[in-house]
């Protein structure tokens, strides 16, 4: 069975505390774009898997809730700046934030999210978890700042190094994936060994999903964006740097206009899809490692199913 | 005697404080931008107000340090962005970081220095203030994001309620002030009447200070903008609202390049300037009402110096 299907009632929940904890209303102009792209639905991830993280160290899952809201919420706050900073018009399958309802108000609607977030953590009840997960929460924000940034700046050189470009995806996605679990670990009040366990999984989680995604968009997707638009963008990838190596002569039009079906089957050429995918694979399988030796729980086998389906979907 | 030159050996605490928890030093290029406006001088009133709270409610000024610079680190945060968004091209006699590092650097320091915020909260050992300070920032941070749309509404209408501009600025502006001496109080344990009667001094002293700043925008000042910029801009002030109600045919050109002298001298002869003066010596008075009741100390007798000084300063 698909596993958004599986977990509709946590998803439910999710999207129904995104809601009631969005409560403000006025100035209304202000909270329509606040709220635009966190109501547009989205898989909710990242507080999925800290509720299972949480549930498979024997906590109450339901206790994360207002952490997996806040990470969600700055989850779309970046996502509302990135759209203004890379001149994404669509997000979601719907108009961008910035392109709906100006850059100004994109920029506010982010900076509120953010405050929200914050909000929303503190609403946990116990003190030595708010401060711990306050602290986390702040310094995986600022990592994201630091991983858009590097982005921003690969796109201003021809190559860059393997193990940077890790790094980059590590900060700008994985580390939410690695918070989340860890958080949802930390409220399990699980032991540090049972934290190190799920923030391993998480972090291995990310750099998969990421991986995968950037091999979606050139293989054919369904999330809301053109095929092949990584390749437009001149978005530096794992295929991008692989084929790099081989063929630097080819890929001097990356980005610049070139043909995009040329570069996909330059990438098929090199075999550098099948270097991504494997690179992918590796961090799902560091992923699942990683909690095997977990008590068994029915939220540990769909963490690992995550983790399956992270290398596995078509969008 | 000058009550910065009285305080600087608190200032330069603060100032220490605030290089030692920007640590970070990659990407350059961010780090470059997000440490361009915050160690560009400024008064520190907001950790200063935090500091001398502390103090007089006998707890120990040092102890609010990183909460004072958290607020310093969201004051820097909303200028660069409010800066990006009203087109601002100075601040602080430099150029502004959207003018001088690009839109998106600008975008992503602010972002930066936001988390920087609510990690140097969480730094604070005791972990009920912790939870209750991130509510308070948190809540603060929305509120001047609400503040901002507010005023950037206003500038597409001819006039608006003299009490809803006042919750404007009472958003923009003086909560942050409310929560610099509410926080002061929080952590110097004190009880609720005094952390009440702190928050109180606060918000008036912030209204005090952002009436007399537009003052000063008319009648001369030496905050690194050209005298009447405010008009220039179309910003909507006490005054502007006053002489609206008087003469509302002579400020029609108000914002889109009328006369600046025409349109002060007009202030002056409608008694609009006085009005505004006479506002916020209230606020003050006020301000040193909210905590006349207040053990005798160097530290209170500070902050009523400074709600004195909030309408008196020439910058």
């Amino acid at each position: 069975m698909d596993i958004f299907k599986e977990n509709e009632r946590i998803i439910e929940v999710i999207n129904k505390a995104m809601e009631n904890y969005l409560y403000e209303k006025e100035p209304e102009k202000l909270y329509n774009a606040v709220k635009h792209l966190p109501m547009a639905g989205g898989k909710r991830l990242r507080p999925l898997v800290a509720y299972l993280a949480c549930e498979a160290l024997g906590g109450d899952g339901m206790k994360t809730i207002p952490f997996g809201v806040a990470l969600e919420f700055i989850h779309t706050f970046t996502l509302i700046h990135d759209d203004i900073m890379d001149k994404d018009e669509m997000r979601r399958g719907m108009p961008a934030v910035h392109k709906k309802y100006g850059e100004n108000a994109a920029i506010l609607a982010g900076d509120t999210l953010f405050a929200k977030a914050f909000e929303t953590i503190s609403m946990i009840k116990n003190e030595a978890i708010v401060k711990r997960l306050t602290r986390n929460v702040a310094i995986m924000a600022k990592e994201i700042c630091e991983g858009q940034e590097m982005d921003m700046e690969f796109e201003e050189v021809e190559y860059v190094d393997e193990q940077i470009w890790l790094e980059m995806i590590e900060k700008k996605t994985a580390r939410m994936f690695e918070h989340a679990a860890m958080g949802g670990a930390i409220i399990a009040n699980a032991n540090e060994d049972e934290i190190e366990a799920m923030r391993k999984y998480g972090l291995n989680l990310g750099m998969a999903f990421q991986i995968w995604d950037d091999c979606l968009d050139v293989i054919g997707n369904d999330i809301g964006k053109p095929v092949g638009s990584d390749i437009r963008e001149g978005k530096k990838t794992l295929m991008y740097l692989h084929s790099y190596r081989l063929n630097k002569e080819a890929l001097k039009d990356y980005g610049k206009g070139g043909d995009v079906e040329k570069i996909i089957e330059l990438f098929r050429k090199n075999g550098s899809i099948e270097y991504a995918k494997k690179a992918a694979y590796e961090y799902s399988n560091k992923a699942i490692d990683a909690i095997k030796n977990l008590k068994e729980s029915k939220a540990k086998d769909t963490l690992i199913k995550l983790a399956k389906f992270a290398v596995e979907r078509e969008k």
